[in-house]
């Protein structure tokens, strides 16, 4: 009854819609947490907007306002709530007022709490549709209710408020969505068993930022400027920020189970990263396509690792957790309230181009912002005081996505004068003209472009106007969810007992935030000052290295990741000595899993390598091919000689494959490999041979019983493996023991059984090969992390 | 006489060295060109400072002025010179105005013209020993005369004037040591003859500057804070630089022979390059350590190429010329007054960090410096305008060497605040602690902790001292020139014929000169303005590569630098098209020297060249080891693989080294290779060949007459060379004319023969081998350089 008087209203006004346009169908808006603090700042006033936008589009509406709340009360909640909507300075105020009054009469609150509640209302939309003569263009369900509920919720949708065939739903869902892969997962597919993937519509309100939203634009319209210098070679470094003065109080219940990476930088910061890490596709207004080149922006992104962040806390979070959630005054949050993280692609265009993601509260500013920094590569021959400041390019270069608040305090996209005048859609940005003398990222504003939007628009009212035109791009695919969270949980899970830095808040915090990169890695630049030390930094020692003997021999043990730093240190050590003194450095190394790490961190933080100079064996090898997933080689050459040089006269994988055959006998490639040691290998004594150990005490491919390899003259054998690929070839006891230096890495629970073992038993090779090893003139260390030491 | 009544006065005045002091032996100073202008400037300048310094070292001294005048004249001269000699202001006026007298007394004028003078000089000073009981100490003859006077004086020095036996000759040299590699090693052959390598001290008088000659020292001295950082990771970049604003007006006919590369870059410049690129000696004060790593510095420096420099040439200078050399009015000079060069150092140390030369003259400002600017690492998360200046890690940090003049107009050391306080010797370097307003490399002065030396010295005051102590690691070794020259001879050749960009000087060059790094290379920032272009541009254009046709085939022709680029585009075009189409690129190349120079550009200039997905081998190999010099492969692996990267398992080398054998035929090499094609490549049928031509027409290995490879099924061969190393193996023509596309590179005049014939005859492979090169169903293209084409 209320839309007929309304359309009849419209119809009588005559500027408005006619019937004839009315025939594009009717649209039925459901917003679930009308009450709410999000629908009260910000949803009511974008689907006010998208009316006042689409009221004459053809389209009718209706707008549906939804709670746990009786009728009653939340009706008078939510039309408190419609009173106050405000009119755009950019509408005249005559016609938003005639709006905003028939906005009103369309919207109608319910208690949807019950499953009859949601066939009541969907009964409500059929009947109200059926008398106005109207056919149905399609509904939204706009979740704004906390994520526990959204099983729920969707079921009742699924089974009693689909629309009827030929008109869509969209539901659209805000974050969290899960805390991690598994939850992400877990929920993702709770609702993909209620909803097709193209009917959900997952926000990040981030991407209704305009100078968010602005990005690929702006790359594709500047396409002519952009290619030459949008890659690693013209790019210094891109720094992704979202500051915030405000803290978590009366927050924190959310806050503590979440903090500031889950919160800003896996959602909001990396969406903003990929627009920039993207390849951009030939059309970037596809959804499709942009969805797709995200996604293999995802692939490219490098392992993040525990140094991968620096993670800092506002010094009264702990106070105000301890509070609100009556915690015990001896309970210690380790919730990081900053973080900057360092992340790198390793594609063509982006290797070795840092991204700095930066973000967290009670800081010094309020302030939102993408800043891409060109290298410069100018050599300015006049004296800095002559220098023409407008055209110099010996000025810092930099394109900037302002997303709002700080010194600007509007979105804007900055352009260094130096660079190029970009081109900019005319109507919906214009040029700043002018004069400020503000300075901005180390430069006065007059050394930019500066262009700001024509009409200032709030996030949600850009997103949902691009629900009702069905533009998925501005949204988050689960595919795209769970890329961000693939990429996420490993940094998550290695900091999650880390204690972060405390800082004072506001301006008060000074440089003890300020981080610097080295190798890969990034590290408070500041030394943690002695007052502000965190309270849970007071449990044991975690990273110390503890040195002592394992079955006679020098023992390093520690946590994994600083034992394989410890390790790596130590071969390279070795190595200098070995070039020192031979001009040459003879490596053999194990394959497995272990390694990998070691591999990795050898390729990115040993600069200094002898590679040049160092030959590179393998202990022991699966007979299948080379390039096969399963082949030690494989692996080592992935993880390790594609990022170093060594000569390629200096790498000698095992012989496994001859004659398109793998480890025949007749083949002889054990004698291959044999000769090759001898040649080359002075006294064959390899100057470090790396090895492992497994469950069952093998170590090299040399297992328990094994026929050959354990002793004799022999010094490559063909082993056989208890597992697949059963057919093994592998350096042989004695030959290790005639090594310089041999280093044994054992890592993880679940080498605990036998590392105990280990410790009890004497020189049983038949029994536990790896007890044979003992170099008869070189030397053995143990480096054994905590988890296989201690279980 | 002259020197007993010095003596007499000398202990009659107490304070002066005693007898027993004086026993250290007397020293005989022969400054010749005594009345030139470089001795009236600075040497006798230089040499009273010695003796004031020295006077009390037990040394005794005569000094004896030399020229071509004669007696009479030359002794007013010089006496004229003499007599205006000025008092450090460090020293007391009292002692300085004694010792100048005795200075004066111990002077003589000699005219040294005939082989008759130079032995009277030396029974001069031989009877003056005598009469006195002074046992020799040694001689120093200062060569303050035009080079070509050299080797004159050499011969009469050292048939004349060679001290007896247990006393030393130091002969002190000034430059120009030569004009190019070949001119220097004459000069120095010939000086070889006439002195041993000791006793020639080369004067490069900015080893004299007293911030030049405290590189090392303050190295050394702070070891421990720049041993992190004085590397590739830490330093962005280096500028080495030296700013003249006077012009050449009065010494063209010196300056038009030599230019501004060999004037300044070649000696000065360099000098103080090696001083910080060198590996730091244990002890730097270590003479013959330092000259060893300095020579090693030498070794790891990339070759210039012709774009690793940027010249320019003020605008008055050509008028200058033809006025002074008496020219044609359409006599134009190409000699540069201005040149930025990028400097690239191979080692481990410095790779990838660009060194940036530049002088110049009628430029803006008068300054000498070494600036080296580290990496910005840091991300600051205070706002700019709330970051403590003193502190933070997001400001600039630099360490400069200011050698004189600018802004600062004295010596000193500068280093950033935020890096570290540096080691200082107390005695001859102060801190600077006034306040100032001055913005020097882009901050003010508080920036940094700004080092003056204690006492100012001029360069030869310091040189002339050094000569005296025998600190031979000031001074330029042969070795040290000859690997200078050997450095700077190639960029000198290849840009002798290149117009210089003409500048107006002074402040009007305003960005005309400002030039940019892009990959490797630099070139000016701006276009030149039209007005200004060099007349000497309006030659033929060199540089357009001229498309037509060869052999029915395309045909591109260009000088070989620009050949060469093209081709190596043209490779790269093909490459992404293959991987774009197929997944993978298969690419086989040639041995010989001309594609050396398209490993590297291919190296250098291809970044985004599809590496990861391109196989290469071989067209043919000689039959030597992989590791050997004569090795295709190791050409290859040195110049190309070792610096990009293909996977291991996609780079073919030929298996001509098999058992410990080569090349034998029952080892099966060819089938072997031939296999591995087989299996790899679709249908044989490589992406790309790249062929080269002999003078004989052979190509790949196959030459006229060869029994295998122009026809039949064998698709690798074994094949007989006419010249060392015989055997060799290669692709069969049938193979090669498979490919879907053959590149044929033909560069220099020796191939010009063969090109002619080429163009001539029709398809008679028996004969010239490469004319058999026709692809069934791909495309052949030749790429010819001019002088191949031209003669």
């Amino acid at each position: 009854k209320m839309l007929r008087r309304v359309l009849c209203t419209v119809l009588f006004m005559g500027a408005l819609p006619s019937l004839a346009e009315a025939s594009q169908g009717h649209i039925s808006v459901v917003l679930l947490g009308a009450t709410g603090d999000l629908a009260k700042k910000y949803l009511w006033q974008g689907l006010f907007q998208l009316y006042m936008d689409q009221v004459s589009s053809g389209h009718s509406f209706t707008f549906h306002g939804a709670a746990l709340t009786a009728l009653e009360p939340g009706q008078r909640l939510m039309f408190d709530v419609l009173k106050k909507l405000a009119c755009p300075p950019d509408e005249s105020p005559n016609r938003c007022a005639v709006l905003k009054d028939q906005f009103l009469k369309l919207s109608q609150y319910h208690q949807l709490k019950t499953a009859e509640n949601y066939t009541v209302l969907n009964r409500e939309i059929e009947t109200l549709l059926r008398q106005e003569g109207l056919k149905e263009a399609g509904r939204i369900f706009y979740f704004s209710v906390p994520p526990f509920a959204y099983t729920e919720i969707a079921r009742h949708i699924n089974s009693s408020c689909r629309p009827p065939p030929g008109a869509w739903l969209r539901v659209v869902l805000e974050k969290p969505f899960g805390h991690d892969l598994q939850s992400a997962q877990q929920l993702a597919a709770e609702l993909t068993s209620f909803f097709r993937e193209e009917e959900m519509y997952r926000v990040d309100h981030y991407l209704g930022k305009q100078a968010v939203a602005h990005i690929l634009p702006f790359r594709d319209q500047n396409r002519q400027f952009l290619d030459p210098i949008w890659n690693q070679h013209h790019v210094e470094r891109v720094e992704i920020v979202l500051k915030e003065t405000v803290d978590a109080k009366g927050r924190t219940s959310f806050y503590e189970q979440y903090g500031v990476i889950r919160d800003v930088l896996q959602n909001h910061l990396t969406e903003a990263l990929m627009f920039l890490t993207m390849e951009l596709p030939a059309n970037v207004s596809r959804a499709e396509e942009v969805l797709q080149y995200k996604l293999q922006a995802f692939q490219s992104l490098r392992r993040l690792e525990k140094n991968s962040a620096v993670l800092g806390q506002y010094q009264a979070y702990t106070s105000q957790v301890q509070e609100e959630l009556q915690k015990a005054p001896d309970y210690i949050s380790t919730t990081p309230t900053f973080a900057g993280v360092l992340i790198h692609s390793d594609s063509l265009r982006w290797e070795g181009v840092p991204f700095l993601l930066t973000s967290g509260k009670a800081l010094d500013e309020r302030v939102g912002y993408i800043r891409v920094l060109f290298k410069n590569r100018a050599y300015c021959a006049q004296s800095e005081t002559l220098r023409d400041a407008g055209h110099s390019q010996c000025k810092a270069k930099q394109i900037i996505f302002y997303i709002g608040h700080g010194a600007l305090n509007t979105p804007a996209v900055l352009v260094s004068r130096n660079l190029f005048r970009p081109v900019m859609p005319k109507g919906s940005w214009r040029e700043a003209l002018g004069q400020s003398d503000l300075q901005i990222f180390g430069q006065p504003l007059s050394d930019y472009y500066v262009y700001h939007p024509v009409k200032e628009r709030d996030a949600y009212s850009v997103l949902i106007s691009n629900i009702y035109h069905g533009r998925k791009d501005f949204f988050i695919t689960t595919e795209n969810l769970l890329a961000s969270w693939g990429f996420w949980t490993p940094l998550l899970d290695s900091i999650s007992h880390q204690p972060p830095r405390l800082y004072p808040g506001g301006v008060e915090n000074q440089h003890l935030l300020d981080f610097e990169m080295v190798s890969g890695e990034v590290a408070f630049t500041m030394a943690e000052p002695v007052e502000l030390l965190n309270p849970s930094r007071q449990m044991p020692s975690d990273y110390r290295t503890v040195q002592s003997k394992f079955r006679q021999s020098p023992l390093v043990s520690a946590w994994s990741e600083d034992l394989i730093s410890q390790l790596a240190s130590d071969i390279e050590k070795t190595a200098s000595k070995a070039v020192a003194h031979s001009g040459q450095f003879h490596l053999a190394l194990s394959g497995g899993s272990s390694p990998v790490v070691l591999f990795q961190r050898l390729a990115r933080h040993h600069y200094a390598f002898p590679w040049k100079h160092t030959h590179i064996w393998l202990v022991d090898e699966r007979c299948v091919p080379l390039t096969d997933t399963e082949s030690n080689f494989l692996s080592l050459h992935n993880h390790l000689l594609q990022s170093v040089r060594v000569p390629y006269f200096n790498i000698h994988p095992m012989p496994v494959h001859l004659n398109q055959r793998l480890c025949v006998e007749e083949d002889r490639g054990t004698q291959l490999y044999a000769k090759e040691i001898m040649a080359l290998v002075a006294n064959a004594s390899f100057d470090l041979v790396l090895l492992g150990v497994g469950t069952d005490g093998h170590t090299a491919s040399l297992f328990p019983q094994s026929e050959n390899g354990l002793e004799g003259a022999q010094i490559v054998v063909l082993t056989e493996s208890p597992v697949k690929p059963h057919q093994r070839m592998s350096l042989s006891l004695p030959l290790i023991n005639r090594a310089r230096q041999v280093f044994i890495l054992v890592l993880g629970k679940g080498k605990h059984d036998i590392t105990t073992l280990l410790s009890r038993v004497g020189h049983q090779p038949r029994k536990w090969p790896i007890s044979g090893v003992s170099p008869s003139s070189g030397q053995l260390v143990w480096y054994v992390d905590y988890e296989a030491l201690l279980g």
